[in-house]
């Protein structure tokens, strides 16, 4: 199939539809703000979220607004970029628009997609409702919901009800990538210091954190060094690492690794995960995790107009590697898009086939901890903890939201406070046994 | 009745049960700090929320953390008091007990009942629905939620359905005292600074912000001439004040102003107040606000060991003026609770018949605009709302809010930006006809 036509005639701005807000949405936003194009950025959520950071806010470490921000002020500087909240149900390629929930339609000369992914069960829907993820702010304050009303479930409960206190205390992750390690570390260190400062029945001995992989070691896309250093960070805070554990079931009584039952009220996942709709919504080849299988310069097989990045794509790039899932990629992935788009849009030489910058993987482990690889260096413990903050707070969306999440940890660090220890959106307080 | 007998025996502590950790069940608990008794805080929430500025929460001012704090660690310093989260289902006052919803029980020597009120919507319930009021976070949450989606739909119409646009960009406040004028205000300024800045269709001209009060003149409770100043700052603001304004229903469709009907998305209950059912579990005399008439010293008629307090008790005070329902006067009541079972705990002198202390009144109108009334001193304007300022983050609980509160007012008057434009919670995108 030829390349899409340019829409001619008097309204000749051709028209780019994004879908998603997410890093890869808004870096082809970004780089199309002078292009000429018509851009429309649709986005379920109105706001932005920095995903790399999510795991504070279900550890009440920063608050939902820290790391978020209003996708109309982030593009608020490009007048020819409009956003529109709604929900995506399909798309119409043959007719070259997008379907909404509301019945309309949006039509486009230019598709991105870049919806990200959701969690992923391994087809085991059924544990979604008893380990949620943590994709969404709403998803975020749930979890710290769910630990903070642990805690105080095991605080109040009765003493004849006392052996049912440990599953209040018991919080197990699942899956030991960098989200898992971040936010097993960050339980540890949650629960600890509430425990010690705030809670008079409960001690820092009753608590029980468990983070559980499938897989030999920790952190899998690191070199093996620093997934050893990362275990032994953990255990450091209390942390049970269980490696070579295969979950079998998670039911209402807790979770069950091998077959060893282990009761618990808390379960957090962090596996596997699951591409949005695209796939389903074009009708082309996708993996196993629903990831569209796009061409070297990310546009859809068959479908020259259509471009799908970030965690929704999925490609073996110029350098012989697969695209990993991460924030950097699914940037690098929208500005490829953009300079593609631009291409078109005047008539000039098409880029070289997208290559992925590997400017180097880091994940903490609490206070001062973390690991860190930047190209053939390998570091951990304080160096890469403070190499991790200045970046994660170097590359939050927006001037203020740097200050605040700046001025956040460095509070944190030197009390151990906790501000945003909020249970909010109970609409019931159900205390059980108590 | 004669007082109750203090308990004796080996476990001679007094037990002191304290109903709510607002102002006023905080100071109680202060107070009791070093008294030797076993003090037992029971709450529906994990938090204490700052009430006075719930509504920059519910106009994206400040996030949910910047005004809260876990009563966990407001009392952690306090190794004799206790925090339960529960809710409170009655009162069984012969045998001094606590009924909460789980169907348990808790003992006490002492109670205090600070649990404060809801809006009351004199008598027609089913307004609460269309027209929230903002009590808890949640509350404030869900306003700034509506607020928001009511103008990314208008922004997002159709141009066929341009006519039911103004519905969005319609915002109504009901009640003209402090609270009300404060939200008025506040969304005021929010809704002008995001048509400014963030919105393509929609401006600042489309927009129409209304505070209505039944009475002939703007913060009954304040001077003349202040309430007179506010009205003329929210016409400063573009807000339309419809004094002398009954509101005769509220429905789906928006609100009647006697037999003016306003078509509107927006309705926002800043009216009328009915106190928390601590009359109906004692069986006592109350007000038609369901306030219980308290005695002199701020205990309930008949039940010398239960204390009622704040918004939930009515009383005029040994000046002989009824003690208004104010965040001062809350923790000043607590204050002198407190100082009454100190007297009991020593068998010392009761404390004189309460006074209430009025150190002044504030209501703020947005950005540099407030009015004061510090004894005879009647200040509107900057000073006015410096004043505001200073007071508000000097009030706040927990010395790092007052830091972020701090931080993010000033930074929202450099920059007009405001950090907490969040729309969560959503569990569905409903489009409008758009």
């Amino acid at each position: 199939m030829p390349p899409a036509p340019l829409p001619t005639g008097r309204n000749a701005k051709p028209r780019v539809v994004i879908i998603g807000a997410g890093f890869g949405g808004l870096a082809v936003a970004r780089g199309l703000a002078h292009s000429g194009a018509t851009v429309t950025i649709v986005d379920r959520q109105n706001h932005h979220v920095f995903q790399p950071l999510l795991y504070q806010v279900a550890t009440a470490g920063l608050s939902p607004a820290d790391i978020a921000a209003p996708i109309r002020s982030i593009v608020k500087r490009q007048k020819e970029t409009r956003v529109l909240l709604a929900e995506v149900t399909g798309v119409n390629a043959d007719q070259q628009r997008v379907l909404l929930s509301d019945g309309t339609t949006l039509d486009y000369d230019f598709l991105v997609i870049a919806t990200g992914a959701r969690h992923g069960y391994f087809g085991r829907d059924e544990w979604a409702e008893h380990a949620p993820g943590i994709k969404t702010l709403d998803d975020a304050t749930r979890v710290r919901r769910n630990i903070l009303l642990a805690m105080e479930r095991a605080e109040t409960i009765r003493q004849e009800s006392l052996p049912d206190r440990d599953e209040y205390l018991t919080f197990v992750v699942v899956g030991g990538g960098p989200t898992g390690v971040e936010m097993a570390g960050a339980i540890a260190e949650l629960t600890r210091h509430a425990t010690d400062m705030d809670f008079r029945f409960i001690t820092r001995r009753c608590l029980r954190v468990m983070l559980v992989e499938a897989g030999d070691r920790l952190l899998p896309t690191f070199p093996a060094k620093l997934g050893d250093a990362a275990r032994k960070a953990l255990n450091g805070l209390g942390v049970i690492v269980r490696l070579n554990g295969r979950v079998t079931d998670i039911g209402d009584y807790g979770v069950t690794i091998g077959d060893e039952k282990i009761t618990t009220s808390t379960v957090i996942w962090a596996a596997g995960v699951q591409a949005s709709d695209a796939a389903k919504w074009l009708d082309v080849d996708a993996d196993r995790s629903g990831r569209v299988k796009v061409k070297p310069d990310l546009s859809v097989p068959g479908h020259p107009d259509i471009f799908v990045i970030g965690d929704t794509a999925t490609l073996v790039d110029a350098s012989g590697r697969p695209v990993p899932g991460v924030a950097p990629a699914a940037k690098q992935e929208g500005t490829h898009v953009a300079r593609c788009l631009l291409a078109r849009f005047t008539g000039s030489r098409t880029p070289p086939p997208f290559r992925y910058r590997n400017w180097g993987n880091l994940a903490t482990i609490g206070r001062k901890r973390a690991v860190a690889e930047i190209g053939s260096f390998q570091i951990s413990g304080l160096p890469a903890w403070l190499l991790w903050s200045t970046a994660h707070i170097y590359f939050l969306v927006g001037f203020r939201n740097r200050i605040v999440v700046g001025a956040n940890w460095l509070w944190n660090y030197i009390t151990f406070e906790r501000g945003a220890r909020l249970i909010t959106g109970m609409t019931h307080v159900a205390r059980h046994n108590a």
